[in-house]
């Protein structure tokens, strides 16, 4: 029998867009000793919980809850139990993550029609609304921020011309919820979905969601005890299309989150706490002075970015502030630039997807990672692996425009 | 803002089917801090835990990995993906969770036929293997150990008759796997999905999988490479029909837990640091001796509810060793004595589903659980709860016959 030897991860700097460094009262959550699920005071946890999700989506939404999964487990459950087969989709795509919302919404038996925009730009006012009167989709779903170019969608006009022609829209907001502001209810998003391991800063492994009436309707249409907790003989169905996944089946998931408490599966545990300390952490933070974090560093890489001759990928004016986007040099190896990074500096920066892999670094400043120490240590280390790679940069600059940000933000303060 | 406290929970002893307690050296491991995901390190830990999945199944298969999500999420990733619509399946139910593989299968569109078995037996020799001549499935699915009801199907002879008939057999062994002898490849099981929670004593949010290459010729067959990763031209397909969810997809999976590492989710980081020690300790024990203690505290724990007049619920020849199911005496209120062994002795035990609930309660010995300390604890406070409930039981017998069994077992090494 092989010997392995005990886990000692290595401390990383982790500037990605995802996942990134969590802090360590959240981590120390997670070895807490376990309750069982039905334990009133686990019961506690889950509905603390769903207010502070709530209260990170902005919603008086009466379902809010976490699906026991990755971030995309969280989309896929809400895709799979809004979409019936044969409905209308549509998928205004900007990066990658437009073609997930697609590939999933077909898996699901959706006729889906997209509207394409160029990597590195959103979809400008008017665009989306004109799809939507064209194409009477019965389910709309869009990407919040995509991580693969660093570009933001505004989403107030698409939720609006959602309600006016009675189309869901559903939001994956797994990039920017806890960074920028996401108001469910004002901007009228039937349904949200967030990621735990970007700026909320906990592990991968759970993906909060909320949402409304006009989506819990619909489920309602669709629901099924599960066989084996429902009595023999009440075999009625309730006239829709059954969802076609049992673990991701929203319309039996809000009744095992409801009082009834009606089993399902057995709640992650650990990440719960994970999700519940987490949550207050963020909260306790306050979400507008968390916003103005996430802008303040973003500002000050930015600045470090440029002083070092480095020029950004995108169009600025759609920038996501948790995510930049740079052009990797002519004839600068961009994968060399990354190990040595991690390698040499013990940080983690990420490279992209389909036509821009090897065109841009992506540097995240997401959450616990956002901070002073971080956006230095990288912009230091950037320098340093620029100049030991031989492009010619005013060595020094970066690190000093950096601060420079950092003090005139210190001055208008004081 | 309303402040919440920070997270608490108390310390429970928890005999329940699981969740149970978590070793402290893998709730540590959780609070390490966290890599990304294709960080060299990182994918070493995948790279170990796979080859421990093996171990634990004792099987040479290529794949063995963990799903992100909870037991269930394991089961419905390999029925999904390897169920197409319209094939036959056959499941034979003995308990709660046979239906849900029905429940699972139908909603994969599976044309399901069930072979039914009274709660509390399993099916004989013989039985399974006549229903797989007769129906002609393409694919067997049947739970190994049942929590609803205690019991243990033997699965030798189901795996040479699926064989025989080339149907693909699928386990669900979430309630036994680390508890009991599973053998994958001698048994000829295709494919295996394991709990975390219960005999590894890892926090619920994965589900350990292995399968076979009978069963990825399956999976190949019906492969997409995932929109926004594929080269836009190469939308050729692979003949069959495409699995319905994209996070369950086993194809996908599969290039990411390959050397490849395809992008498909992010890793659930804390609990893969968890299954990966989790499983290191299971090892380290070794599989054997940990069955081993299985049954010593199983027969610990039965000599005691013997003693106290208690009469247990089920066939004997097919109890499982980590359920102990127990019939509620006459006019005893089960409720109302789990409510004081837990309120009052810290002792979590479970009631049971179906036309079993306020009949049995469930009593758990599964890994990190399954020790002297609990269950002596636990026969003292049942004892005295009972007691307390006006129940006529020759008080201090219990302890007394669980420590007659510890003692001899001690005589038999000496």
């Amino acid at each position: 029998m092989k010997r392995y030897r005990e886990l000692s991860p290595s401390l990383r700097t982790i500037m990605t867009p995802g996942p990134v460094e969590v802090d360590p009262r959240v981590l120390r959550a997670m070895s807490l000793p376990i309750l069982g699920q039905f334990d009133p005071e686990f019961t506690d946890i889950m509905n603390d919980t769903m207010d502070m999700i709530r209260a990170l989506f902005q919603t008086d939404n009466r379902w809010a809850y976490p699906i026991d999964g990755t971030s995309r487990s969280g989309i896929e459950a809400v895709l799979t139990s809004l979409i019936e087969p044969g409905d209308r989709v549509l998928v205004p795509i900007y990066g990658r993550f437009g073609h997930l919302l697609v590939e999933i919404a077909q898996r699901c038996g959706a006729q889906v029609s997209t509207l394409e925009q160029e990597w590195g730009q959103v979809f400008a006012r008017g665009q989306v609304a004109e799809a939507i009167l064209r194409e009477r989709p019965d389910l709309v779903a869009i990407v919040h921020g995509e991580t693969s170019t660093g570009c933001l969608q505004p989403l107030e006009e698409i939720g609006k011309a959602c309600r006016a022609s009675d189309a869901l829209l559903v939001v994956d907001a797994v990039a920017t919820v806890g960074g920028t502001r996401i108001a469910a209810d004002e901007w009228m998003l039937d349904a949200v979905i967030g990621g735990t391991q970007k700026c909320l800063s906990i592990p991968a492994g759970m993906a909060p969601i909320t949402y409304n009436e006009r989506a819990e309707a619909k489920l309602l249409r669709r629901k099924r005890i599960e066989r084996g907790l429902r009595d023999p003989k009440q075999e009625a169905d309730s006239g829709g299309r059954p969802i076609q996944s049992n673990y991701f089946d929203l319309s039996q998931l809000q009744d095992y989150w409801s009082p009834a408490r009606l089993n399902h599966h057995t709640e992650a545990t650990s990440m719960l706490y994970a999700l519940r300390e987490g949550l207050r952490f963020v909260l306790e933070e306050g979400l507008e002075p968390r916003f103005a974090r996430h802008l303040e560093h973003e500002a000050a890489l930015v600045a470090g970015l440029r002083a070092m001759g480095l020029t950004l990928f995108g169009d600025p004016d759609c920038k996501m502030p948790m995510v930049t986007c740079v052009n990797i040099p002519d004839q600068v190896d961009g994968e060399s630039v990354r190990s040595m990074l991690l390698h040499e500096f013990g940080i983690e920066i990420a490279s992209s997807f389909g036509s821009l892999k090897g065109r841009i670094w992506r540097i995240g400043t997401m959450g616990f990672s956002c901070n002073k120490k971080n956006v230095l240590h990288l912009l230091g280390a950037l320098d340093a692996a620029l100049l030991r790679h031989g492009v010619s940069i005013p060595t020094g600059a970066a690190v000093q425009a950096a601060l420079d940000v950092y003090d005139s933000k210190v001055d208008a303060q004081g």
